[in-house]
């Protein structure tokens, strides 16, 4: 039974509570910090769409193509479909000599409210490229092409781009993936449940290149610097990852899954971090890991993400979430 | 420690669960099914829409104002904020000789994407009228007009308005309304902490009429009849609420509240409905919601409601809610 991490708090009573796990462990295993089952095995979902990438990059593949660090942070991006998104993704694209109908992620309307509205008044419509997956997407396409695999199906099991890249991910991870831990992502690619001692594992040696071969090490910290330069093409204004980026550069590295998961690194400290809400609520999943950063990191910019308030249409404070008492 | 009574699923595995607390109870107070803590307080925010409304109709100002069907319905209404849904509150507004000026719900864009998109796409603005509370918040003001009362200041507690529609919930529910289990509700008026064996009392007198006074059961019947004839003014276009009512017709009221709460009544049965759950979720909360309106009713045409598929955006079946066992 995992503990309460995260209340809702309306009128000085408990509205909502957030069960759920989070692992905070070294590059040799250990556990710095731990609540919750963090054995069993749960979707990461997008939330390592930074290991995803780890073959388009030390492949050379990125390098051949000439992607700019802004493409490769959005190669690990759950983003907000704003115009700056959807450019980039076409860009990648047409370095691959393709374009948008190469996309098999499907189609949704910016998940920027601000952008959708903006698409729609200009008469625009969504499509692939809005999808929060395109820049992911864009980069399995450029590395079939760049391999010279018809990229036709890549987000099938059996294609050789998607092999490339659940090898990674069961490299990194340490875990056998395979048809019996695996289920379809909203991008239509395989997600493969992994448990979060081994997800946090994995992003303690993304973090810092140890235990890895040099090749992959290398491509590592090339992503980690390209998200940390460009920030705002992981996510998109006012979201989570991109604002806590924004405020900690290099010394952290987070991302967002569907479904309540959140994974990150602290590469000076040598840690990764995995955290998963039982019922799947990003609001509560956010705030665990604002407070694992702080805990960590001792970071007073934290703040707003570590105590968010809850405002009405008005603007009046009617509410806040708040960590439990476990995660202090 | 309420039960798991939602699981979601993916590839096969529960991919996140939700718990949380359902009663079903009669006119007597006797209890027909009960899972989890239905005695703590739990805010009911928008479920209780309808017994709000019941001053407007029993004080002879819905009359007086002659507001139609689908008005009294969209007094009880969580609205998508559709075009017929702010020109009905508009109409309600001009009733009572006032506008949109008047409201004091705070503004947002409709909450039906289809409709926010035309609206951008038209060069409209969010405004007070696509508020989803905003028929409940007419319907305030045309109390207040009825009465001779200022309507401005109408969400705060110590208003006449405000008053006498908390003395209502107090008296439905049983239960005392004052400045210890009340928070400020996301249109601003107060929400009261109320525990689920009593909202579900409540829920089962307003679908009977037993136990009240003989104008309140008479409006609570109207209000009935004005809802099972206009289902799509309480939500609006593919919501829960309009499209169980427009399958069950008068058999059912239910209505959405924020925060993973439902209620609902089953007249024929003379029983109340009310559920909460934990962590707040609203998709968990319709699927109890169906499967106990499946469990009393034997309604064939809620199958899609308690068994809810999760599609990708490809259109790919990736995965499925589920009732618990303890719901069977």
């Amino acid at each position: 039974m995992d503990p309460v991490l995260v209340e809702v708090i309306r009128g000085g009573l408990t509205e909502s509570r957030h069960r759920g796990a989070v692992a905070v462990v070294d590059t040799d295993g250990a556990v710095a910090f731990q609540a919750g089952d963090i054995d069993t095995a749960v979707f990461p979902r997008s939330a390592v769409k930074a290991l995803q990438a780890l073959p388009l990059v030390e492949s050379g593949a990125a390098d051949r193509l000439r992607l700019s660090a802004a493409e490769i942070a959005l190669a690990c991006a759950s983003h907000a479909g704003e115009p700056l998104h959807a450019a980039a993704a076409e860009a990648m694209l047409r370095k691959a000599g393709r374009d948008a109908a190469s996309l098999e992620c499907g189609a949704h309307w910016p998940s920027s409210q601000a952008a959708a509205l903006a698409l729609a008044a200009s008469g625009g419509r969504a499509g692939a490229l809005h999808n929060n997956c395109s820049g992911k997407h864009a980069g399995f396409i450029c590395l079939a092409c760049d391999r010279g695999d018809d990229p036709a199906g890549y987000v099938r099991p059996e294609h050789p781009t998607m092999q490339r890249v659940t090898a990674a991910l069961a490299e990194m991870t340490g875990t056998a993936l395979d048809a019996r831990n695996r289920g379809i992502d909203g991008c239509s690619i395989p997600t493969f449940a992994i448990p979060l001692r081994a997800l946090a594992l994995a992003f303690a040696r993304f973090g810092t290149g140890r235990f890895l071969p040099a090749d992959r090490a290398a491509a590592a910290a090339r992503i980690r610097a390209a998200v940390a330069a460009h920030p705002v093409m992981v996510g998109g204004t006012g979201k989570f990852d991109t604002e806590v980026m924004t405020a900690l550069g290099a010394r952290a590295f987070v991302k967002v899954g569907a479904e309540g998961v959140h994974c990150g690194a602290l590469p000076d400290l040598g840690l990764g971090i995995a955290v998963k809400c039982d019922d799947g609520a990003g609001r509560a999943a956010e705030l665990v890991m604002a407070t694992m950063l702080a805990r960590f990191l001792g970071e007073a910019a934290l703040e707003r993400w570590q105590r968010p308030v809850l405002r009405n249409w008005n603007g009046i404070e009617v509410g806040a979430l708040r960590a439990a008492a476990c995660l202090a």
